[in-house]
């Protein structure tokens, strides 16, 4: 569903995309490590899943509001995509149609998109996999779209729960959907890198046997919170 | 789901609310009504239902950001309710947990909340409408909760799809909960008003027997589409 | 989801209805009785459910299909209601959307309208259970619809799971929606009868305290079937 | 679905029931207050509703393992009921068949039984309203049902995800249904009492304006759990 | 669910299969160029998805209406098996038991048959893959089924939302189902031909940068329907 | 949901596990097998699903309830885990949220866990398949998780609708998860083992063309059940 401040019927031309460097710096990393380093914020509903396994994107957002039934508006996005920049195309309502496929495809990878994020359905799912275009959508289903209902192009919009600002920087794989606000990329760009940075001692202490118990030093607050352990 | 401009273990005192006169003159309108005012936007997803049937509300928002199987928050939140407001609670994952009861309405009552708008469940289902305390959720479970995890308050939330500003105004009846921009409040109010100002007589002209397709003049619109009469 | 023998576009005019005496005979019965004495065939999915509780109505079926979003064709239906029909509304995609409220209500009273079947959403939900007009829907929701794409009148439609042809006849109550198809409707009407007449007698002898182990004869059956009783 | 330590085709006759007195107890208290002094276990899903609004309901298990579009078992089970019980039924397979009507409710009734929990459909919804027989089940559906295939009679269900064994006490009412088993309802019964004895005087605090902050001494908790207030 | 025309326990011998040549010509295309090819109609719903990726069939239908948990009509079926049909499954009930697994594809495959298309689930999900025979369900799950209770063969259905009568067209591959009615199978497939004819060029145009907008001339009709462009 | 015979609070530390022979046997059989080895019992819903194509595991259960939001337990249950173990972990209420990723399945593997089934949702999935992890959840979601509420490790749960007790056999496969419980193993084992026997025998008859009708005796059962054949 769309945010209350959004309009039908509009499109913005010119957005405030974020910087290039927080946006590469962000396509390092997969979308749990961005969620973390976001404060546990940011991520799209669980159903958003990826065409194909292993299908990844990183990109700054052209957002789509649709109509259901209607693809009308991705066609209108199509001339406003940038190289590098994501769509994410939210719904006016629940739906599975197949709002995009192979055609939209090859145009939107023409004009430099890094990938398709919709809270709907889309078809030629194999041809997708074949081009190795990065599609997370709700569904996947045949069904065939009109072009009659005005809906909007870069306004704000709430895509599978998940409030996306024109610009903002997207990033998806097997994961989910994480969205950064674009004003915050590049402080989330360093708190992923901090983060990353001991993940990979933690991950030899555990393999080495070592307990989450002791390297987090578990034990007093659980036996504070009144864990019993019974033989 | 949250909105990405969010922060976990904020409290937000201070917000600006939509002007009253905007809250007192939407009040008069159903959610239907409202929403087409506001071009067709701004509507929750329809799982979110009234507690007991006939409930409504109308108020400025105080919101919340739950974690799932965590109360917690509520109880923040009830200290920075004014009379008038509607509780809107969020929750960083799908969950049915009973986050309110009887008690925490009693509190909300006596605080001059006019209701609560949760993605998530609630209790004490009879004692809630004995009250006639309005509450819209997506689901009554009894399921308890902790007050371990920090949420917020009054930071903008998606609940059930729409994004929600502390200080918009939230309408809801039997056909939905709809969220209005507290900027663009008295607008909306004004377009509802004019709307409705023709329903009646539409209404009795359907029930002399008149036709839609006569009254809005669809006949010749349908058969540019190419619709097909056969007998 | 429609029938692929259906077309987009076209509207037929005249159909075959169901003998009025059989519908007046079937409208005598329950839900569950005619689905007995149709064989345990023709309801729809239970998804289907009365807007306000007590809803019923039975009446031969003029048959709608829908584009998600747009409720164009339930005015092109309204022409085609003859006194006693019931309009089945089926969507070509799952819809929750509020294709139907009180303005098409009254138009549909009006033209003397039984109910309304609809695998969508409606709204404007209070004015309908104080009209007493009976409508069975998939959601109450106030989403407002274009009116943009053709559909179709009175061709085959799948409604919520059941195939249903204009003209055939449709009970709905608390326990579902039955489709019966026109050339039957006489057959189960008499079936529907017959396996009433002995109901009344069957749950004196419940209400005594015989069981229905002893009633049906089952107690050989499920020892042969192999059913164990132990202590 | 069943407990794996169950088998089909047994009927279990002799069942130990929880005493009298902790059912008798334990009927005083909706279901969340019996959640919350179970120290909030027991619920089944949040899926389980009444067929009625204010329908409630308390006794001992006969449990029942039904298989999918079969009701045999409930006749089967119908002769083991004794004054008191409530007869809970799982099923080997998610279904919303509507395995019990109003005949069944009758001889129910007859045989002194308190209610049915169902994990399936039921139908004949208005006559169980009417006869004011407590229902709680996942649907209401006309759907007929076979009786071909063995289930079992008081052996350990999960029904709606709770483990059930025969003889446990099940309450249920408007906020779901909770299962206390037999061993331990005593006990329960008396944590209920307590737990209820304090919460007049809540009550009161709360409509005196008083908030859970205070009452519950939050502060503190919330300032070290690291809640931050801004202006 | 299941048509109202159909009765249970009847196996219709001989069905009237679609010509062999339109059946060969529609196996060249995928589901989505067929649904448009028939109107963008025809379509099963998209819970129906191959139990492997990149499973395909196109037959002719032999159908079979099963009830909830029982799967003796699918041995029924195997008898009227012709080189190059399609078993169509469908539900009295919806059910996701395990009604189909290595036996029966050993079997069905011995008899000719194209593939399985069933609104249920099925099992031995990997034997499936290894043989390559294509099943398209709305499940994968292990539960075991009895032999028990009567379903029909060759009998109109609705499976997953579309009506198939026994000696239709079936196309099913990673994007649904699509059904193609036997009398119009030569038509869709002539349409399919001319639609594909021009999908190469088109391709084409996208890929080196044209877009949408200009290549279907879009831009009046959206300008006229009020589309406004911001900077 | 858990087992109202649960605490929360509570580790059990001392577990009596299933016969390593029975483990060892029952490994050697799918999921479908041991399900019908077990009397068609034992099985968790459709909805739990490897986190890759192939994944397959069998071993004693180390059971935990987790509260949702929270995988604190997950922690104290690594320190229990013996070789060969399977952690089985239910869920309070239902959730998706990402309990478990690519550390704690470093650690649970150098304590020699044979995998993991979980009632919620896990990340890090592409981790997880390169590492050949088994893991089988309700859902994949990047959702990070708080350590702030007790659970409880090894009581009973019910675990996506099959109750577990600590050292039941637990196998899992792309059919789904079934549990044994530790008492009837070594009779689950040997039944499984007389089942594959004379599946082979079975499947070469298949293949050959013979009918399941005349493999299995059923056309005089079905003629006496009342099918009608008809041309």
């Amino acid at each position: 569903m769309q945010s209350p401040h959004t309009q039908l019927g509009v499109v913005q031309r010119r957005i405030e995309r974020a910087p290039a460097e927080a946006v590469e710096r962000l396509s390092r990393f997969g979308v749990a490590t961005v969620h973390e380093a976001m404060g546990r914020l940011g991520l799209m509903k669980p159903y958003m899943r990826p065409v194909y396994a292993g299908a990844s994107a990183c990109g700054t957002a052209v957002t789509v509001l649709l109509q259901p039934g209607d693809n009308w508006m991705l066609h209108v996005a199509a001339e406003l995509i940038q190289p590098g920049d994501i769509v994410i195309a939210a719904c006016t309502a629940d739906s599975t149609d197949g709002f995009f496929g192979d055609l939209l495809a090859t145009s939107y990878r023409a004009r430099g998109a890094a990938g398709l994020v919709i809270d709907g359905g889309v078809r030629d799912a194999r041809d997708l996999t074949e081009m190795k275009f990065p599609v997370f959508s709700r569904a996947i289903h045949a069904k065939g779209c009109a072009r009659a209902t005005l809906g909007s192009v870069n306004v704000p919009v709430v895509c599978a729960g998940a409030l996306v600002q024109p610009g903002d920087v997207v990033i998806a794989d097997d994961d989910g959907v994480v969205v950064v606000p674009a004003g915050s990329a590049m402080a989330v760009a360093e708190a992923a890198e901090a983060r990353t940075a001991n993940e990979a001692a933690k991950r030899q202490r555990f393999a080495a046997g070592e307990l989450g118990l002791d390297m987090y030093n578990m034990r007093e607050t659980l036996a504070r919170a009144g864990l019993r352990y019974v033989d």
